[in-house]
């Protein structure tokens, strides 16, 4: 640290790389006016250029280790992405003495307690406003703002590239193949779009918040997890039929035997605002005992957004470290320390109501059997809808609400379901979220 | 300050008052855990105790001046509401030392600059998120996580009380006094309910809102303010069939010319988040460069939501004030010598679509001269429901949504309409806030 300022380095010039110097380069003055020290960039490492911003004014390094050991450096920004070079970046960044601000939330759900406690022992910030949900200040929101509650949940749609094939496959009908490939085409999925279709990245998203919100250490395989993939043209169809729409939901639930972490496509009832939060939009609700419900919504992703707040926790930074050498809001909201871990609930042992399609051969006695199967195992049908399927008139779609009941009971219902003649293919099963308690 | 912590006086125990108390004695250590130093409630100033709060472990005095100068006090909540007692009070703490956090938008609107200014100087922190949109995190939002963003406009819904009469109005068919006398049985509006029924109150918030957002001063004039007592129940049902709800909105943007602030009832196209919050809940929407559209939604009101706002303040200031003299972050985002005046826009000026609705004689030419009449003044209509008034065959109910006009426009063509010997009574008039540009 320079006598008035702190000094930033940047390793990663990618989409939330070129997004926080072209925020510098365009708002530098009114950082510093904000700040009330001269925060400045200093330092970029990456292994090109991007012609999206303009590195005129700064030093420029092929080597991003280069920029975690100048001097010159306080604090090193880590967007290169990746777990492993990510994780030695960090850690040396740490031992230089820097402060640590990162967008990687796969660095985090799996390295968050060893970066997070050695950041501690070396008095040095380690911030990750834009690891979760993009622009939407929901980390600040869950440590400092509701610091004084005890929260219960923390119920979102934190995966925009999800929320965006969702959303198209809904309005306009069409397969999840084809939407994917549109989406990859505007540049909203990755060239390897797995870890936003098979709920990966959402689940790192969920450890980080379920963390923030309860006290416990990051548990990168905490959340039981499920993907889009499974979601069909005619259950976005049959769902809004029946009142609902299909989100992907993170869900972490405080309950009384454990926490409930699951990351899955959900119906959500169609009042409820959660479902209209469409196309690439995140939004993030946050039930909590003094301040009741919240919702922040806004884009999850994107250059300038996600650099908004890195560039927020720079602010922080620039703002708290002038006068002092250590950041004085604890890394994971509370010492790591006292980061308790609690039992994790089954998805097994959860209740919710369940949402179930199958097609079957129109002929008598088919539907007794299914209710009859379902009725033997303690599960009760709320709604029920039944139709041929388009352009076969010897077999019927049939889809039915249930009352809330445990998937482990849901489970082996289907199994007995699916070994029926009658039936074509296997059962879809959906989970609900009425936000009701359990 | 003691060695290891801070001591907090609390100044008021009505609704928000006693929240707090009931934080601390519920989550007292909790709040110690989080903030990492011993934050610690030990004197409370009140004409009188509240049944709703267990006052036994804590100093208590009847004179709220006790607890300003009280040395053992390094914190002082003030909750006592109103503008001259509680501004002596807000003073004379920050004379004695003291930190100061508040609730009072009322305060702030009026003698905001002057204590921010006296805070700023004596190095003292006076925080205030309580003071707009209860439990809603807003102030944090515009002066930490967005400070590297170009804040453009701030809509919203920032009185609970109004939001939940024009709900009740829309849903029930109900008229405005029904439904304020329910609203004051209920408990959700004051004895005097004339600051949230004539916009005050919003007026108030969104003064505080602009000046973070725009780097301007606290101006209570600046607003320009219309209360929700002239919206009708047919001016719901009328929104309604045309697409609409009808939401008591603050508005503050950035135009060329200048800031226009406004605090009015409007029509809000039913396709957007806004128009789907209702009852007492409030949503402030953030349009800013970097990170687009942010939407905030939640409790505006009551006693623990409001007390959570408080208590997040006080966490920040236990976290940051541990190990320094002096607030990190700025009273008003900026340091207050860099507050600039803006021009403000008239009312006049600003052009937006408009909503007409009135009541006419059923003779042939009068809709003619109507229209004709809007023409020359240049104004289009882009919809019009007409029909007789129930039980009123005589008449015809005649409703309008015209192009974007200034409003010195439309209270031109309205004064002339309103010559109109057909015409029974005046015009309605109400603004269309469809979030386009102007």
């Amino acid at each position: 640290m320079t006598a008035d300022g702190l000094r930033i380095g940047i390793c990663g010039l990618g989409t939330v790389g070129s997004g926080v110097v072209n925020i510098f380069n365009s708002h530098g003055g009114l950082i510093r006016q904000r700040c009330g020290v001269d925060l400045r960039l200093t330092h970029i490492g990456a292994r090109r250029d991007n012609p999206d911003c303009d590195l005129a004014s700064y030093r420029v390094s092929r080597d991003i280790f280069e920029v975690v050991r100048d001097p010159d450096v306080d604090i090193v920004v880590e967007l290169i992405g990746g777990t492993t070079v990510a994780r030695q970046l960090v850690m040396e960044a740490l031992e230089q003495g820097k402060h640590v601000v990162t967008a990687n939330k796969a660095l985090l759900a799996e390295h968050g307690n060893e970066l997070a406690a050695m950041a501690e022992q070396r008095g040095r910030a380690l911030r990750f406003e834009a690891a979760v949900a993009g622009g939407i200040p929901v980390i600040k929101t869950l440590r400092e703002s509701l610091a004084a509650n005890v929260v219960s949940g923390v119920v979102g749609i934190i995966n925009g590239t999800g929320n965006f094939i969702l959303t198209e496959m809904a309005s306009a009908g069409r397969s999840f193949e084809d939407v994917l490939a549109e989406a990859q085409a505007l540049g909203y999925a990755e060239a390897d779009p797995t870890f936003d279709v098979d709920g990966t990245d959402a689940a790192h998203k969920l450890v980080i918040l379920s963390s923030l919100a309860f006290g416990v250490p990051l548990d990168k395989d905490g959340p039981f997890t499920e993907g889009i993939d499974r979601v069909a043209p005619e259950d976005l169809e049959f769902a809004r039929e029946l009142g609902y729409r299909i989100k992907h939901l993170g869900i972490a639930r405080r309950q009384q035997a454990g926490l409930d972490l699951r990351v899955h496509p959900a119906l959500v009832p169609e009042h409820r605002q959660l479902s209209q939060v469409d196309g690439v939009l995140n939004a993030v609700m946050i039930e909590a005992d003094a301040v009741g419900e919240l919702m922040l919504t806004g884009p999850g992703a994107g250059s300038l957004p996600t650099a908004s707040a890195v560039c927020g926790d720079l602010v922080d930074l620039g703002r708290t470290l002038a006068g002092i050498t250590g950041d004085p809001v604890p890394i994971l909201g509370i010492p790591t320390a006292d980061l308790t871990a609690q039992p994790l609930l089954s998805p097994d042992a959860v209740t919710c109501p369940w949402y179930l399609r199958l097609v079957a051969s129109d002929r008598p006695g088919v539907m007794a059997e299914i209710t009859r199967l379902l009725g033997d195992s303690g599960i009760s049908i709320e709604s029920l809808i039944q139709r041929p399927p388009q352009g076969d008139a010897s077999h019927v779609s049939v889809v039915m609400l249930t009352d809330r009941v445990s998937g482990g009971q849901i489970g082996s219902a289907v199994a007995e379901i699916e070994m029926l003649s009658a039936l074509k293919g296997g059962v879809t099963t959906l989970r609900v979220e009425n936000f009701e308690e359990a």
